[in-house]
Order: C-alpha cells, then structure tokens, then sequence
C-alpha cells in the first residue's frame, strides 16, 4: 500500500542504505522494470542490471547523501526528497551537488521511475579551508 | 535559453510573487497552455484561466511561502524548488505544508508543467503555544 508514509519511510531507507555504501540495499528497492534518470535531461538507467553498476559506482566513491528537509509525499504514487550529495572533488577537494530526487512507487511499494533534479550550477566546490 | 541558472531564477520570481499576494505576476511565469498539478495525483488545473483561479485563491488565503533549501536545476528543462507553505488552519491556529514543486519549461522559458508533492501527512498544525 503506497500511503506517503509508506513512500517517505523507503525514502528514509534509501538514503540509509545509501550512506551504509549497501547497494545491494539500494537496488532491491527499486521494481524489475525500474528506471532511473540521474540527472534529468540524460539518457536513463534501465533495469536492475544498469541500476545495479550506477549505485555500485556513486556508492563505492564514496559519496554521502545529507537529508536537508523531510521527505515529501502526494495523493498519489510518488513521493521525493532534497539532499545534498558530499563528494570528493576531482582535485581532492570537498564538493557537494544539490539534488531533488522524486520517486514514483509501483503498487508493491517498489521504486518504478527515480529522477534526480541537478544542474551543473548545483555542484558546489567548496573553498579551500587552508 | 533554459539554463538551469535562468530556470532557478524564475522559481525565486514565483515565491517572490506568490508572497506578494500577486497572483498576475505567479500567472505570468506560466505558458497559455500549462498544467498544475497540486499537489500530484489530484485533477490538473489546465490553462492560463484555471491557473489564474488557483493563484488567486491561494494568494488570497495568506499563504506564505519559506523556501528551505536551494532551488535545483537540470541537465535538461527541469528544476525543482522545496518549500514550506505557512497557512492558517481552519480552527486558526497557524499551520504549514511541506512542499516541493517540480517546474517544466518551455522553450519560451514559460512554466509548461508543474506538480506539487506534498500529501496529507505533510500538512502540520502547529501545536497551541498559549
């Protein structure tokens, strides 16, 4: 049953088993049939198989998913949440992207279509602290 | 020219002017033929004149929105923008909505597409402080 609470608490565990380097974790949130856009406006991810290399990779570098407002829900199937992506930066040094996912549930509560809104002005190098 | 600069730009207009009251300059930032979708998977307000109707009322209200995280953009003709809505619930104690709103553009860079995800248990009433 997809109430939003259902939807946020998935939200709240994909963030979870994200930060936990799990992808394994990740993936088996998502349906068979899943699809996801990362970022929106480039070609999609499509199956488990392709899910399953991009979540082995974002996770495997190292990147950690910071929750900046609580998950929101709909009156429908979907539901999304805002984080800020931490990364080491190409050159060492600290970064971070802005993201919005959104999130469309299949009706056994898997993650059918995930888009992920940032733009190249989202990512962030952050100042050298020295 | 969507650049996700000029696409987050405008959803700061759309705040700015939503907590103006000036539901003219909300209703000018959307293309003759856009939809709303607020919050997502109710019915679309469809056109210029629904639209107008919805701001109108909503801007009427005293609705007022605190933007809580930095708008997102895209690599494509897509940003979204997370907000808390601050309203007055019906018994007149204060309450808010936890929002966020994903905008489609145009080519034009007119709002051609906006839906709002927020469902029932993102709707706080704010406990009695006397």
């Amino acid at each position: 049953m997809n109430t939003s609470e259902n939807m946020k608490a998935r939200l709240v565990d994909y963030i979870e088993a994200f930060n936990a380097a799990d992808a394994s974790r990740v993936v088996a949130l998502f349906a068979d049939n899943a699809s996801v856009e990362d970022p929106v406006g480039t070609p999609l991810k499509e199956g488990k198989s392709e899910i399953e290399t991009f979540y082995t990779y974002a996770t495997t570098v190292g990147a950690r998913l910071e929750l900046m407002a609580p998950p929101r829900g709909s009156h429908g199937n979907s539901a999304s949440i805002s984080f800020r992506v931490h990364i080491t930066g190409q050159d060492g040094r600290p970064a971070h992207i802005d993201v919005t996912d959104v999130m469309d549930f299949d009706a056994a509560g898997k993650i059918l279509r995930m888009r992920a809104y940032w733009g190249a002005d989202d990512y962030h190098v952050l100042a050298d602290a020295s």
